[in-house]
């Protein structure tokens, strides 16, 4: 069975995020959205949210399934005898990062291939960053986020 | 009368924000220079020397006022019933910051617009981060910022 | 009265230009939509139908109108008395083309300011050329152009 | 069966191109390599070279068969049944152009997607306008084209 | 003796290039302006003509000499014993350009080097394509090349 | 003699890095690879190891010095007595921080140049960051960095 990976801090989820993740779900088999554990980072929602959120806005979608992981994505990969990982592209600054992550799993993964779908124009403006600044300051995120998101996001900033 | 406001944190103000202010001055009737207040943050100028210096160094042109604002800019705006923001561009990637924050403006507050002024070639290097580091290493910020600005990031420094 | 020029060859124009004229009408007491008539290129569309579609598609908005010009754009709009450009900005090639446009006029003309408006995102991707490979290759141009605009291209290439 | 696109020019087919071809084939049932006859531009190899060297160098992939177009790429797609496109990317100003092809694909077919691979390192500079080029002014380009490309320039080129 | 060669078109020559050799003179011991001919293009000035202008605008540098070569730069470097060849990067689609040629004469010719050096900001927007498009449309090109270049552009034009 | 400065904060010195070491110092007579020491950030490695690596790893070039220093860069090469610093260019993010750090230079020390290589294209994703956060993740950063740096990250991580 065919599987890919679209790892990511999804930190909160958006919705550019749902849509690289509906329009991934058509292309394999069987997706796992991949969400990184980075100990070090202070993250703005806990990953047990993130992680519940994703797989409630993802609940329509029957091969899709929501993990956590620590340490290097191409371990992770490797642990599910997986070879391919998705990503989204928004624009050139992605882009450059994208090459840089992408060569370097190379480097050290030559088996692993990275596919990337290109994010549609309405959301290729829409970072977890803005979300989160948005909501700092004391906006609205609804115009970003699925309703689920947008109310942890309230309950956190409590 | 039709009001736009040219956002930003300004710290330090340099000689790259006054050109587009009083290019900017020029096309509006009335220009609000707007400080962001983001009490998160750990700022290099405290908010009220970036207020009082460039009222100082915009006290050449009638139709500009500064002020300062906490939450959102486009709640800021309304606040004021402008429907006008005016941003500088240096380079492609201040281009892809602002495509995003427009973008997100434009999703949460459609009535208000955005213009851009690209920052005069002689400018066009200059953030107010190089000043920063310039100063913290030691350098004289002079080249950069009006000299008001150099004696207080030198008293600040002290 | 505080005139602004939206110039370009507008061959044919788009979607994204007519965006882009409708949002700069708001900004200003009056708009001239300023054709480019460069007469030693083999336009797609002749000067005269790119006009009267314009002018056309423009006909709701009581402040734009549209003009034909020849020779520098900084000598047209003197010819005019108008100190105010307005371009349209999609992308990062955009931007380092019209950074360089803006300079050259610059040195030309200091007098003459340039204001940017960002594409609407739906558009970001739509540039005349675009819209020209797609006729000539059979396509339907329809969800690029308006229906005056289509009809136009269907004219021509039959 | 799945089936995926590899379209292009290929004028003429670089190491690059096969690169991304060998890869692509991994993730595939079947990849149709398409090369896209557009009748009024002058080419440098004629197309019926293009198909037999392309033919020729994937002769060791059982799942790449090599195919001719006219017109919209999005229409030669669905005569095959196929919804899947691959393309590759290997810097930002194919990220751009990309960008906007794939929108515009998009609007018009938006049951089809597009899939991106990152050009490996080594080929990242590598251009079939290159190639032309480096021939043209009388260089060998065996570093950049497979013996028989090479031969076939020379050939052309006589 | 260490040589470096500036190679390019200079249709014409512009303040931009006079930078670049002014600096990259103070840095080798001999500098050859390399004009590349390309019999295949229609130039704006015939060689002729930018050769004999470059020979006047550089002839206050001693260690300067302006040359004409066909065929591929890193032949003609190798055939002037030169190791170094010299680029001037003004934005972002130029590092492209230049990253792709690098890499290209590298694959040909790894013992040449090509150092870089960073236009001044007041010349980072001219292009020689900008002088060509400003004199075709009937506008003075003073501000962007020296008075000599300016007249012979003038006098091709009548 | 001729002395050129390689300055960056090599935390930690990558095979990129010294790609560039070897190639500049073909071209000086004496290259002082210049560590700088930012009292305030927080390094991964000690400013003592990377001196004591790159000392090591640069042992077999005869002409190359490893140096630390503290303030501004500009000040440095002037206690040098050295006018030439080297950067290398991987990217376009790198080229418009290096052309906005370069221009703040030149502004505060007009007399002194900077040169620029464009890192081999094996290398051209390869960022001290990238081998910082493969490390912490638990990966083997052997791919990226001489033996020598990859035990030194593994005895610091312990």
């Amino acid at each position: 069975m065919r599987t890919a990976i679209y790892p990511g801090s999804f930190d909160p989820p958006t919705y550019g995020h749902l849509d690289i993740i509906e329009r991934a779900a058509g292309q394999f088999e069987r997706l796992v959205v991949a969400i990184g554990v980075n100990t070090s980072k202070n993250p703005f929602l806990p990953v047990e949210d993130r992680c519940s959120l994703l797989t409630e806005c993802t609940g329509h979608l029957a091969n899709v399934e929501v993990m956590t992981f620590h340490g290097l994505l191409v371990d992770f990969a490797r642990s599910l005898d997986c070879r391919v990982l998705v990503r989204g592209l928004r624009a050139v600054s992605d882009f450059e990062y994208e090459f840089r992550v992408t060569m370097a799993n190379r480097r050290m993964a030559p088996d692993i291939e990275t596919l990337f779908l290109i994010t549609r124009d309405e959301y290729s403006f829409l970072a977890s960053s803005v979300v989160r600044e948005v909501s700092r300051l004391g906006g609205d995120p609804s115009p970003f986020v699925p309703p689920s998101v947008a109310q942890k996001i309230a309950e956190r900033l409590k």
